[in-house]
């Protein structure tokens, strides 16, 4: 099987640099996964509707390359995480994991018997990871589960000692809508904060990997210094909002407007 | 952020006059939306397989107008109405409600904490919404239950008086269905308009919105008239059917056939 | 080969009542080749943009009926006639056809050799038609050219008698701009009238059929009358529009709006 | 109603030869449905990540032929049910069904109330099916749950007996990893042979169709002569694999290469 | 009708501040189309195969906002011309244009008769514009000629005095191959800049609008500096690469990598 | 740049062993090109309507492998040529070439200045074939002309002596049907052959490639043996049908019907 890069660079206690991709736009899949990411993340969470049929040719597009696909998948339900591992997906953000029984559940979707329920039928996958998946893909799929809720907090140590769960990925945003913060103050709120390092000190504490959303490279750079060893270093709408703006600023600013 | 123009209506005690769509091809949907609706409503629920792609281009058609776009989500699942309300939809019909737990799953996925459980992260709807979004949703965004099965019918103040949610909306077939009535005839089945009335008087006693389904303009004028606010007035595919068996016959005649 | 019912019709002296789509979606195309047409017409010539994937998947959706399948194609280019043609269309109409050249273009594109110069290769129009499609393709599929500019109108023998023009379809629109006439006013316009009737009679002359396109269902009994015998009845977004006024209009009118 | 040829087959006691699809693309359809099978199935479930559109316009592609349009589910969740269902599949195999109460979900979703909660709204269906779809729909449409996890081995009287079940679906890769069993040695294996042995039985016992998956068309014929009613021949990728492999072996070999 | 910006920059003497895009997403523009250039291009000449149907959602798409949408046809065939301007476009860009033959062809394909051959059919052009599109599109509609041969300078009056051209578009790349110079290299090449300015001074004396394609915000600016009215401050792609590249390099150079 | 595999088994005089591709579809795609082609080939002319969008997305899934990836456009117009040139295949196969005109249209549009008229912009194209693209595109995308005429075949030192034409590929039913001979009996056809000779002969005579369409893996043999070097051993469809109608043979043999 195919070794997947992210794992080998967490073995080797280094983060992986991610992009973070609100478009399932084929073309720029590749652009994306051309730009030199240690990996990818397709979001079907949130923003333009992204199903599942998408999702695969945005797998395609990126198995041409070393980039690493991953899918944040819609909902903590097995339909999403089946379809897009079985389409090739190395791993998968499974939001909104609050309790045991949900990462339970999560994990389990990810797994092959005996370790979880994930049904046996890596059609696509087979083509991207090679003919012996089925021997390896338990060990070598990620599973993060989200951590975005105030009362995750409290139940830190039943979520993540939960087996087939790889890591936990903060939301921040969400976290603090939970917790009454205004989410676009939350970088500066020791609440929050302190709720963040909860999250970092479990992940430590059950050799998983501890990863978070970000909202700026600054912000990953730093979340990387404190440890985290997954974060989206940008994204594709914001590279087209931030350089669109650049590129108009130059201009007017040359032109005296 | 946009206001909500049914909204507004219902705040003023007017119907809203509905267009319902089974086709989410964006041609169709752009020419629904310049005939003059209030509101356009996606039905995601029956028909030809509509999934979260084709709801958001959907959305991004009827947005360069003033009709309000309106998804019927195809079942009460969260994962359904997070996909459609971050592509923009102003409103979500929930099938299928019938207890109090059912209401508080379907309006929890519609509002953001604390009024529920909604994730962050708007990314289309506020292009279409505005930057101030998160700020006014819970408040704008239309959030219907769908009334269907008789048990709900002896329930109705338990699922009305679920916070976050805005109306009631009945399913005539499904109901008649539930009754042992055959649906073809419930427009003449005075057990069945008894059970309708139940729902109108539940909604005006818990101050939400009643509304119905119906099959006609006729039947959807006679619906405003007995205090119904939200109704479609016709349908897409009804469109097609009626006019060009109008024409057809206009012609045959004409012709002598 | 599955018989041309619209030929056949011609053949008995009778016209084709058709129905025109703008809409290349395969749900309306199912629900307009259930009403009752002898024939739909998909155009990829004027709205949407619609290119040879969605006239295919358009073609699979009329194919369960008993309408017969026709694309008016974009341009007189032989590709977008061999697409459609392949793809299992029964008939082609081609805009934009005033001279002897042109004609002996588009009617070639249609016909086998040594008729014409189509490109063998009917894989999804044999599962249409029959095996047998090869034999008989040349005598069942029809050819109708463009008569949209005042100029071809001069021309009207030396395009009706080339071998392989099935009939001649008048774009009154576009005559009437090239005639200097606001197309708005055609109908009322005793030259328009007089260089329509001139198609007429070339069409008569030559054995072909006369068809025109027209605006509702009155002009088109009208024409019928006249003895054109194909001519579109009403249209998708025609119905979609029309039937989405008087159904606000019913019920506004009766709630004294 | 247009008769469910499959299940006709069954009342006389006879198998249903079925090709498998994991390729939703409308003219690979076309071309399997020409090829002479009793039934298709197009796999939701596994692969390529298949979504409601693409099934719909699948089902469309299918419907032009005699061949009979069957779906396998990506879960055991009535919106996927309900999505086939109304764009005309004649038949649903659910994934995963190992409890009572799992194959009452299943049957439900499938059937009218009141053998089940399928809502009212066959818009497509009714094109396929005819108009009075509503009357037999209960009867006509296929509900086959799949038996794939040993612990189901156990309770298959239990899920037998849920009114609106028509067969018993053994999936033997996944039943094989349950049991601890390589799933590319399970045709050799007595335990997983036992297993399957009383699916077959209890379906007898309960006048259920039994089928099951299989590997080759060579394996299929052994489950129709060991009693089996239900089972893909062949499928489309195998189809393209094998194909191609022995058209390249004859010319390598011709070759001397 | 709408009025076109960009015409009316160009009246006051003042560049349109341009963004071009080489994906067809929808979100992709919507995205570009909130972040205020003037207008936006989509060019459907180069990259990623895009047909009439994409260009169609991406018309769409950029609707809901004040950008202009213009779309770059693949070549000078007035098919694709056509389809992009029913569609909505407010301008097009022509590739390819070397003498007054191509120019008239090119101009004719955007002007309804008696100034070109464009036919009648506008129907989601009317949706964006208003009702009244046929009296001002000869007017309001853009048509762009691109110059990228030397040997079409020798021929820059007879091309730029066709009526019905707007302006003279420069493509720098394909120009330096016909001259022999290496296109990574034309910004410092004199020859080819003496080619630039004679489209510059060519436009100017026969009052068209000067535009060009350039590598970068800053050649941009230089060149609006110099003169040209037209050209594309940054694009989708490149905004994706230089945006990953920089947030790559900040994160990589602040953890010493 | 990537080497193009075919063009180095030519030079070696090797013949490459072709899949044949009649769906767009992408999860085909990857099926066939994990078989052990050489190279594969689109065939945008016949069949079902593709257009440069599934044609783009079909090269990307191609593109994991290393498997050529090569499209014949639908006609002899550059636009097609240059869409998927840019999109990143390998070669073109051009029907319909019947002068030297037309050869020069056809070679022109697949070379860059001066030997041709590409314009430059190969966006995708660099993703798959590297950054150095435009140095030696010209010599490894392979261009082959169709001779499917029987009045090409009086022409072919003209069209074979065009710089930029790498091969010859015979349209042998075409060809057929322009010799009157009914093109299901041309493989016993003495007048055929020699015909087909007379290519071979002139590709060899100017150092060409003498590539032909088939129908059968066996008679692709045959004409490898016979001094071809390009031909479909096999195609999706016909994978499809043959294994279709093999497993269901055997499985009916098996049963006794």
């Amino acid at each position: 099987m195919r070794p997947n890069k992210v794992k080998a660079l967490w073995r080797a206690g280094k983060p992986a640099l991610v992009g973070w991709m609100s478009l399932a736009d084929t073309f720029a899949a590749e652009t994306m996964a051309h730009s030199g990411f240690d990996a990818l993340v397709l979001d079907m969470q949130h923003g333009m509707g992204i199903g599942p049929d998408r999702a695969a040719t945005w797998l395609q597009a990126v198995s041409a390359t070393e980039t690493v696909p991953i899918v944040r998948v819609p909902w903590n339900e097995p339909a999403y995480v089946q379809w897009v591992l079985d389409a090739g997906a190395y791993g998968v953000i499974i939001p909104l994991v609050g309790t045991r029984e949900e990462a339970v559940k999560a994990a389990g979707a990810c797994r092959y018997a005996p370790l979880g329920y994930r049904s046996v039928g890596p059609n696509r996958a087979r083509y991207y990871a090679g003919a012996d998946y089925l021997q390896h893909a338990n060990e070598e799929i990620i599973c993060l589960v989200m951590i975005e809720d105030i009362k995750a907090i409290d139940r830190l140590d039943q979520i993540a000692s939960v087996p087939g769960v790889d890591g936990l990925y903060i939301g921040p945003w969400d976290l603090a809508m939970t917790m009454g913060i205004d989410p676009a103050t939350y970088a500066k709120n020791a609440q929050h904060a302190a709720a963040c390092n909860k999250v970092l000190e479990a992940a430590k504490r059950h050799k998983l990997v501890p990863g978070t959303h970000v909202n700026s490279p600054e912000e990953a750079l730093q979340r990387f210094q404190q440890g985290f060893l997954f974060a989206p270093v940008t994204s594709d709408t914001r590279n087209l909002s931030t350089g669109s703006a650049a590129a108009l600023n130059l201009v007017r600013a040359g032109l005296g407007k």
